[in-house]
């Protein structure tokens, strides 16, 4: 195999033929496959099943004296509150635990800054003539939604291998509309990148014009390795406090890759200071969270230790899943010069960058031969991808044999989507 | 006993000293008592918990063909939709099933509107240059804390034997201004009146100024009676669009009281498009709420009819509560003709109004003597009760004996407050 750029107009009329007799052939098994979003399989739903054995003996309903099944304990049974301060390496005061959604709370915390403001804010963000939003790129396309909700002007910031451009990053929160940004900070989602520790170190040193400036760092793999052994992380609360900018972050995490996709346990934790705040708010409208689910996952993940054991037979599972991906790209793509992805060590996704203008007729054609993706461009703000090259792989969900079938028709449709661009 | 307008000044005299002594007396066995939340007692949520020897078989994670346990199905599984729209007597296309919190639904509503505008919105709340929103009072605090939350004007809708006063309601609603109004239909918060056809009729045929008025249709109490046989009540939701207004009214309802506050499940009702606008929007802030609790309130309630077997066994525990509460109220307050109250047939709450200017007294009173109560004005907008009168009193929580000791404190102190403010 020759890479394309190198093929000769009738050597490209050729390769097209042939691989449209190989995509007619894979549409005709008529296909239904998913791999546009991060849903665990089966298999890894079934494992921690065992989580509703627990809460039988009446003691069970009990924590720290605290009768779960009332209501109370806004913040969270201190035992939940507990286990997230260990996996996150901050304090358990500073731990926030909520409902089965981190989703929720991320938007909870934007929603309450467009409504009331944030403990810095010279006022409701909804009374400003105009807020920006920095959206390092590829990202989430749940978040860059949220921002874009509360009609935020989103900036795109790109990612590099350490993280976002922080260079582009502290010029940008120079403006004062500028607010926040989100952050996924280990194992980013699509790219798999761990930001660096100089990434981390300059996030925590930023000086906004904004008072109210919000670091949303939703560390949603925080312990989801895919390969050998957990990979510590520093506490961003941490470094945010000892720069002297306490309040300028609100973190993130959850079970729902842990235990179950919504049905897990989620939390943010924060300055005391913010904690203190937000919960005031919170308590407008909610008067406490489900603690019977926060009690049975205490009881079942038991501490991080404990966790982490879990969390490696996650990766058993999820492992040959991404090997399988990764590997298709190698073989299919590799050669012929017209993509390019990381192999991740971590998270939820693989990243795949298809020669620029070309994403979107290659999700077209998997479209067409039963395959769902993630629509190209979801990765940026506004799902528009300027390059109209970045496809976010999401290898959970299927088990590998109709990953391997999924990724031989994601590869044709790449293939064919580049030598349409080059010219047929 | 003489009622005490009829004392003379000497007599107020000799009756206070007599209290007083009774005061000190019940003060020096330093309880601590609580009647001050709605809150279910331990017999009533062990009475549930065997809700959690259910989803012990894999068959018990699948509802309708869709795994509970992985994301999806952002309006709730289809069998709880069916389950609330029995019981409410709607269809499950009107039935959006969230989380643990009905309260939560309804913030979000409210907050909805303010950051987007409803349905039929010219702007959203938060661009209106004044929001004003009707309270029947006394009502619910926690209601009326949303809408002052937002900087909303509240204005006191008074209550009568039929519900909300519907003059006031009618005229109200011409001010374009006035955008929605709190109800608790049956069984209100605090005062278990059951708003009568009439009134249901009259809210349907409600003409309002905004094209965006909402009726905040808390019907939390819906099965919950306390004597006698299930009440049956008209079905909102169809009178609204019998009056051609379909959109007026969003109706929710929880298994707070059924199974666990704070652990059970929630639902809105409301017409399919306010549902589709809803959803849409719910969307940007979480994938979908707790299927598994969903499917294991499904699987422990089955049906209607089962549920009202289930709410029997409550009343069992709550009915002598209640007796308790009224009792005392009957022997010790009645013939002194310093408060009024009604033995309510159901909901959670008995509504005693003392003499005009001693309910913050008496509860400052209790609280001196260890008895926990919600705090006197709660039940008004912004806290403050105009007439000083009105307390709500809880019963759900303390076992029979120790209600009986609260009850005792709860008449000293009305009684001695009364005294005072009749001058001794």
């Amino acid at each position: 195999m020759k890479p394309y750029a190198l093929l000769s107009p009738e050597e490209r009329k050729e390769e097209y033929a042939r691989l449209q007799a190989e995509y007619n052939a894979l549409k005709a098994k008529g296909l239904h496959l998913n791999m546009a979003r991060g849903k665990p399989g089966t298999q890894q739903l079934d494992m921690v099943s065992d989580i509703f054995h627990l809460m039988h003996k009446p003691e069970d309903f009990f924590s720290d004296g605290i009768d779960v099944r009332n209501y109370g304990e806004m913040a969270g049974i201190p035992a939940a509150r507990r286990l997230f301060a260990e996996i996150l390496d901050c304090k358990p005061e500073q731990v926030f635990v909520g409902g089965n959604a981190s989703l929720q709370l991320m938007f909870t915390t934007i929603s309450t800054a467009y409504t009331h403001g944030m403990l810095h804010s010279p006022r409701p963000w909804c009374r400003e003539e105009k807020v920006k939003w920095l959206c390092p790129s590829p990202g989430y396309d749940r978040h860059f939604r949220i921002t874009e909700a509360f009609g935020f002007e989103l900036i795109t910031i790109p990612m590099t291998d350490s993280g976002p451009d922080m260079d582009a990053v502290e010029e940008a929160v120079k403006d004062p509309a500028v607010k926040g940004i989100w952050c996924v900070p280990k194992y980013s989602n699509p790219d798999g990148i761990i930001y660096s520790e100089e990434t981390l170190r300059r996030f925590a040193a930023l000086s906004p014009a904004a008072p109210d400036f919000i670091i949303m760092w939703d560390n949603a793999y925080c312990i989801h390795e895919l390969e050998g052994d957990y990979v510590p992380f520093p506490d961003i609360l941490s470094l945010c406090a000892g720069a002297g900018r306490p309040d300028m972050v609100f973190e993130f995490a959850s079970t729902s890759k842990i235990t179950f996709p919504g049905a897990g346990i989620s939390c943010f934790a924060c300055s005391e200071d913010n904690l203190a705040y937000m919960e005031k708010l919170l308590s407008i409208q909610i008067i406490s969270f489900d603690k019977v689910n926060q009690q049975r996952h205490v009881l079942y993940l038991k501490n991080k230790a404990h966790t982490l054991e879990l969390m490696k037979k996650h990766t058993d599972i999820l492992g040959p899943r991404f090997r399988c991906v990764v590997d298709a790209l190698e073989q299919k793509i590799g050669p012929l010069g017209i993509g390019a992805w990381r192999r991740p060590t971590g998270g939820y996704f693989v990243s795949f960058n298809a020669m620029p203008g070309t994403a979107k007729r290659a999700l077209a054609l998997c479209g067409e031969a039963g395959i769902t993706m993630t629509g190209a461009g979801a990765t940026f703000p506004y799902g528009r991808d300027p390059q109209d090259s970045n496809i976010r792989i999401a290898p959970s969900l299927p088990p590998v044999e109709e990953l391997r079938q999924a990724m031989e028709v994601f590869c044709v449709c790449v293939k064919m989507a580049a030598l349409e661009k080059l010219g047929i």
